[in-house]
């Protein structure tokens, strides 16, 4: 079967998709409101969205591995959340004021990462990250933040370098070079030259940020090594390291990645599951570090670090779905993260032998519950090594998207064409044996060679 | 009655807060999440909030003028909004995804704000205000943008200048000297040294942003001589004039602030009332402009603007807040514009009355159903002017936190102390009523002499 076949049946079945992204071309810049979520010739509207399933305007009902940027950790309109959220429409959605149930959010997660001596709640991931910059640079005196090459940690300006493929180039027009200098990018998994780069930056290093599994740069996790090499020169340089949690935190583990890799940053940054599907973003860290951003301590604007806030930060809607998450999280730690993790080993080992025996050279990257095949030896000479977001960005990226597109048009399964897929709690070995026979179906029917 | 005994009658009523606060410094820097929510000697915790009240963890009900941060036009838990969001949240709070409601709510807002020919959502107003500044380089190719002293707009780092007094000092520790050097301030309401600042910058102007009313920067309304006049010169130097609508964006009018001063900005934000209490923000503007970030027609990273996005922009909580709200504000447009301006209009001249004919130094400023009272006299020998920052600053803000306190100790009625008041559709000229009964007891009380 050819890919047309395959596309021809995804217009097909998303014939009022279709009209909807024409009306939305009208007032969206590309019809779309996050690019990454446009793909050709154009995406399907949802309409509604319950346990491990998508529906859309069409009434086809997709298997969904996106899961909401993977914040879904128990899936779409879980009960647990649903029936909170329900009642806190009615008590309130945004009080602007100090309450109750952030403070219960905050002690909640204080509890399961100790590192979080403080904290402060921002509406977005993006924010937290950059709050987490402002403070790393307020607690040194020194300007510097390095990042890893495909780290994305959010549209705030300050990080948005080197996110996508070539790296060498701006991430957008507007972004000026005098502020661009400040960031300096190292090589995922690559500790010796990542340390080769630090060490001619080290007098101005406020600090590193990192991603303890590349998420948007393509579902690799970082070698324990270059972790604790990164946390070790940040500690001797009077840096100071900075985990993104915001994908892995009470995915990995109920106490983050951290715990996993037995790390110890300064700062992290939480967002995505601690919301419930919320908006969300958290900064946390060391009592003296976060101590920066106490206006009582520090009354002079000038002699403290201004950070988060904003209109929505605390809101009780967020607070009270991300509080119920975390708590039914808790509750059932041990068999949600054993059946997660599970499915998440099971199906990269089937997915990986599934290609080799039909001769297609795939890896496939993940940790836990997420994973990412990445189709090799095409461009690049049957390379098997998929170390860092360089290697994932020159696989073929073709092949990855028409087995997405694929799986949508004939198989009612949905990946963000070209994205990481997740297990959430929704999900079911029935799920995963879906996903590999309809694999199984794609293979066989040759697009993919 | 001296100002001690409202603060002992505070904290008489407010004993559980007390303990809360104490729990939330062990929690939060502060024991707040954004520094503007707290107030000496420490906040009142909400439980809920329903129609124009407040209730804390005490039993105590406030009559409620901060109305999450000016966001809730309708009240809190409108049943316009609390029943759309009970049953969204059934099915739905995260897509992740392109969806109808998204586009709904676009043309709705489209429909009402003609100069929104294109548009992005992000999850906050900060986010909103840093996209317009990237698009603004973008499509100029220029880097400074200029702002207005005492201007906010939101927590993004690069518009993190001139916001609070003294104004010539930083903002925060952590803000780095090389970005701060491509923002601009220019003096609120002074169009001649304004002009003249600005023509010193021409030549690398991408914009000039600036709300139609200073809102966090003391509730002043621009002068109309003022806005056309920056309007101007930025349409005659190739720069982009930015309206940031975040507050006054269906509340100053169904059709903006910009319909009311008859102004034609090249971009313009909006948050707030467009999410109908859940966390939104909005970058609307021209096509040509707009289309910078449209990832088809320009589909390599430098050649477009790379603006939000992010993983809950678009979300369908927000969305159907949103459209329920605006959809409400449609069909009650006359009786609900009329009564909040005729409110606003009524509290700013009676409060100004009952002050001086007590031979208290205040002006009262606002616009619409905006109010902010600024105590005179003490200070600054008998000025009478409020026309920008530097006067809201120097007026005495110790007799305003007294007054607020006072309001709150008393008389059950709260504002976020020192800050703008508004009033909502869920307020009537009772609660009018109450607060001038309630400030004519605080003014017989002496405490405020």
């Amino acid at each position: 079967m050819k890919f047309e076949e395959y596309q021809a049946a995804y217009q097909r079945k998303t014939r009022l998709s279709k009209k909807l992204y024409t009306r939305s071309q009208h007032v969206f810049a590309g019809g779309i409101n996050h690019n990454i979520r446009f793909f050709s010739p154009y995406p399907f509207f949802v309409q509604k969205a319950i346990k491990n399933c998508l529906f859309d305007v069409d009434g086809n009902k997709y298997t969904d591995y996106w899961m909401g940027h993977w914040a879904l950790i128990l899936g779409h309109s879980h009960r647990a959340v649903s029936s909170v959220s329900s009642r806190q429409a009615k008590s309130g959605i945004l009080f602007g004021t100090a309450n109750t149930l952030s403070v219960q959010l905050a002690e909640t997660i204080q509890k399961l990462m100790p590192r979080a001596e403080l904290m402060r709640f921002s509406s977005t991931g993006s924010e937290a990250t950059m709050y987490s910059v402002r403070l790393a640079r307020a607690a040194t005196g020194k300007r510097v933040i390095a990042k890893v090459i495909g780290g994305w940690h959010g549209f705030n300006t300050t990080l948005l370098q080197t996110v996508n493929y070539p790296f060498e180039y701006d991430e957008s027009l507007g972004l000026i070079q005098e502020e661009e200098q400040f960031v300096e990018s190292i090589p995922f998994n690559d500790l010796d030259r990542s340390l080769k780069i630090l060490e001619t930056r080290k007098d101005d290093l406020a600090g590193i940020i990192i991603e303890p599994v590349l998420g948007a740069g393509g579902c690799i996790p970082a070698t324990r090594d270059y972790l604790i090499g990164l946390q070790e020169f940040a500690k001797k340089n009077s840096s100071l390291f900075i985990l993104d949690e915001i994908v892995t935190g009470f995915r990995i583990s109920i106490h983050g990645a951290m715990s996993e890799y037995n790390l110890e940053p300064d700062l992290f940054t939480l967002g995505k599951i601690i919301g419930g599907g919320m908006p969300v973003g958290l900064v946390c860290g060391s009592k003296e570090i976060m101590s920066l951003a106490d206006p009582i301590l520090r009354d002079q604007k000038y002699k403290r670090c201004s950070i988060g806030g904003g209109t929505f930060s605390a809101n009780p809607a967020t607070m009270s779905a991300g509080l119920s998450t975390l708590n039914y999280l808790k509750s059932n730690k041990q068999t949600i993260y054993t059946k997660l993790n599970s499915l998440g080993e099971q199906l990269r080992k089937r997915l990986t032998r599934l290609f080799n025996d039909s001769k297609i050279n795939v890896k496939v990257t993940g940790m836990g519950s997420l994973f990412m095949p990445h189709f090799l030896g095409r461009r690049d000479n049957n390379k098997d090594k998929v170390d860092n977001a360089l290697d994932v960005a020159t696989a073929n990226q073709k092949l990855l998207h028409m087995y997405h597109i694929s799986l949508m048009a004939r198989h009612n399964i949905f990946f963000l064409p070209g994205k990481m897929g997740c297990f959430s709690d929704a999900h079911n070995t029935n799920d995963l044996e879906r996903l590999i026979s309809a694999t199984e179906a794609i293979v066989e029917s040759g697009v993919l060679n």
